[in-house]
């Protein structure tokens, strides 16, 4: 859409602050498009939107902080292919509030993370919006051999690369304006995308079954990877529980695994495998398996008890 | 970021809206990242954003209508580079006001449009918005010599593909609410990106020393074309001017240059050519030249004025 004589001086600050030398470009940001050679193997892309007082409030939320989850959520999924980022592009509809350092933190915060992955910020758009600010980025991978989230097959494992609910857990308790929960907070407004991963299980890709990250919260997603007519069991004693996610559980007096159960934004991965590989994936967490019997359980030590109603965190 | 119950039903929905078979997907939409097989050439990447009130209103611009714009202003761009369209992403954040049905008739739109120049929509995001509706959209096209903007050299001759002004003509209708000017409220509300002239124009590549889309205004998009130190001439009587262009001018009283020189939003492409070569181009309208001299002037039969004051339709 049109450009206004403000919109080309943010531009130049941005890319003063974004661009990066990188052997693949071949025609820069700052013209019609973005042009670059290809990467080795397949190309992956997505692209996720965050929206002010639907997926954050500017109250708890810092520039910096911002730029980098917007980035974040996207190398997830990029992560969850198997990939590896290369370009991202972010478009940003900003209300008056925002003014130009706010700008310049948030595009740090990212191009700090995204540095981080020799992931670079190539192009996207800027625009003035109304009332709420938005942000929108699309990510550019490759990948050799993509991991997706079929192939999970009756009696598989169900493993989760970190704690389930710590991102819930900050998110309360920035609501809630409590102190402590240090490491909460940190999941909830700087989450990691476990980029780290990927080396490893792409070596061992041949045993990965299934992989998604975990965004939605582990039923919801568990409930992606499971295969038709299969059933769910989550291993209620062996949620990796973060303890302030069992501190905040105990004060607020809520049983700790409903935060892993619906609590969304954790940004691990969940990888289904045969039960024959379990030890090849040392420093995942069981956390469930799919059985024959369909239907979603919660497995205790002392019995069952089937989950009929599904929780969200609602942005409707 | 999270999705909820009535996000996976609506992108179920959306899904089965727009997905084609495609020779080149290996992951197709659903998973966490959308994977396929490259083209040949280098990838080019664009991304462009549509903020409600800002961009366009709800009262004149159909479902239909907006679908199809927010994917011709990327594709513009694709068709700004030489290069061809494969896949969009599209982010849409939408109030309450919007329904089902006008999502559905907002992503017929898209997939028309995409339908034409086998373009397929492969994935993107869907939100709530506390207010406004925002649309972003990326797409990844390919092409094996990439037309820039840098390559304009003094003497030069600056051409435009179609009439320039055409597009504010319609949006002056709109929001004045006025009858007739249909092929400009046209324009303004489903404008056609230039892909049809991208096969000639690359067999051409070496006679094409700079290439653009025309969005913000003639001067404007002129001026990024400028080669360093040289001035920008305009030749006013051969402004590609629409004949509802030239009545809207007269009805208003205002000279019908003004809306080629900064109305923007035409989508047409603006490209640079030697002199010598201005027999290859038939069918394109000469607008311009470079030359020695700096600065903007407007030349008319009678001599020639100097524009020293910017316009831009503002968004901020």
């Amino acid at each position: 859409m049109q450009n206004t004589p403000k919109e080309w001086t943010l531009i130049q600050k941005i890319r003063y602050r974004v661009q990066r030398h990188n052997d693949h470009t071949i025609v820069p940001l700052g013209d019609d498009a973005f042009v670059f050679k290809n990467f080795l193997g397949y190309s992956v892309i997505c692209q996720d939107m965050m929206v002010e007082d639907v997926h954050f409030k500017l109250d708890y939320f810092s520039a910096f902080d911002l730029g980098a989850k917007a980035l974040a959520v996207n190398l997830s999924d990029i992560a969850a292919m198997g990939a590896h980022p290369h370009f991202a592009q972010v478009s940003i509809a900003f209300p008056e509030k925002i003014n130009e350092s706010w700008l310049d933190e948030f595009y740090l915060g990212m191009s700090q993370l995204a540095d981080k992955y020799s992931c670079e910020i190539v192009g996207g758009d800027l625009s003035a919006s109304p009332d709420k600010l938005v942000i929108d980025v699309s990510v550019h991978g490759s990948c050799e051999h993509p991991l997706t989230r079929k192939g999970a097959m009756k009696g598989d494992l169900l493993l989760s690369s970190g704690p389930l609910g710590l991102s819930h857990t900050g998110l309360m308790a920035l609501q809630k304006r409590l102190s402590d929960y240090e490491e909460a907070k940190k999941k909830h407004l700087h989450p990691r995308p476990r980029l780290d991963l990927v080396g490893a299980l792409v070596k061992k890709k041949d045993k990965v079954h299934a992989l998604m990250d975990c965004s939605d919260g582990l039923i919801n997603d568990a409930l992606q990877l499971c295969p038709e007519g299969a059933g769910l069991h989550i291993f209620a004693e062996n949620l990796p529980l973060h303890e302030e996610t069992s501190k905040m559980a105990l004060e607020l007096g809520i049983p700790a695994h409903e935060f892993s159960l619906w609590g969304g934004e954790d940004y691990e991965l969940l990888m289904v495998i045969s039960p024959d590989d379990y030890d090849l994936f040392s420093g995942w967490h069981l956390v469930g398996q799919f059985t024959e019997t369909p239907g979603v359980f919660l497995t205790h030590a002392d019995g069952k008890e089937e989950i009929k109603e599904f929780k969200g965190w609602h942005h409707f």
